[in-house]
């Protein structure tokens, strides 16, 4: 079995504004475009960004997307009387549901896509 | 020092029902079998199901788990006016637990063993 | 491109109650004596406690710290009625909140440093 490190590379993603944005083609683009030839192996993705999430979901619907925004206003409320607002009342909300969601993920490659959750072919035998 | 990559194996887990399940039995009885010989390195574990999630502790006795359950239910309550319910009340409090908890560990094994936090014997000294 | 793991090695670090501690200087400090020679590459940190928690944050100033701490307050209320308290009011809180956290991550180490989200200059090209 042959192992291999590729190189890291930084992939921007811009965004309008608050909300929960599907990346996962993306980054599958990117790790063909700038990993060629990785058959199999892990991911790390991280991001570089305090007041930015990573998380997985099936996505079965743009519903859920619409429900994760609405329930972490409640979650983590705008009007909880926090010191810091420098950049507004989402200022430490955006920290909180940052540090709530995570900022990294390793997650599984298999013949060149992300074998998350809902794909339902095996794992490729062999890293 | 020699370092491998093992080949990535699949353990299923059947459950009843929602709740909280002990998993660190299988997966170093799945260690053990799937990947004979490996004294020291780094195990990593990736839910591939988008309502499921991945946590570690020290499981003091059986109520822990019940306040995890009881409180889960505060956290996210069902009641909340979600979009989402195809697959019933229960559906987005589901993938919004998930992605709180997270659906992903890495985990130092030393010795044949995962090194969790209660476990008071020092690392091995390579890897 | 040569690849190398490097030895884990143990970190201790005392804490006066409970609070968020900045630990970076500390992690980065002992990478530079445990791992010397460590330019670029990805360092797994893994809290081996079930009460602490580990997460990023840009600090911008102490407010920032002192806001989750009082949030967290909020979202895992110590009256909550739970079952577990053989260690005072916050045993359950404190299992709750490690886990909503997380307790290990990965990072980017970049020229000796962690390749932290607000470092503007760019990761090194090689792992």
């Amino acid at each position: 079995m042959t192992q291999t490190t590729k190189k890291p590379f930084n992939l921007t993603i811009q965004t309008p504004g608050r909300g929960y944005y599907l990346i996962t083609d993306r980054i599958e683009q990117a790790v063909a475009e700038a990993l060629p030839g990785v058959e199999a192996g892990l991911l790390h993705v991280f991001l570089r960004h305090s007041s930015v999430g990573l998380t997985i979901n099936e996505n079965a619907d743009p519903t859920v997307r619409e429900d994760f925004k609405r329930f972490e206003e409640h979650l983590v409320p705008r009007d909880f009387p926090f010191h810091l607002n420098y950049e507004g009342d989402d200022d430490m909300p955006a920290n909180i549901k940052s540090s709530l969601l995570g900022c990294q993920l390793t997650i599984l490659v298999s013949e060149g896509r992300l074998a998350l959750g809902i794909i339902l072919r095996p794992i490729a035998d062999q890293v």
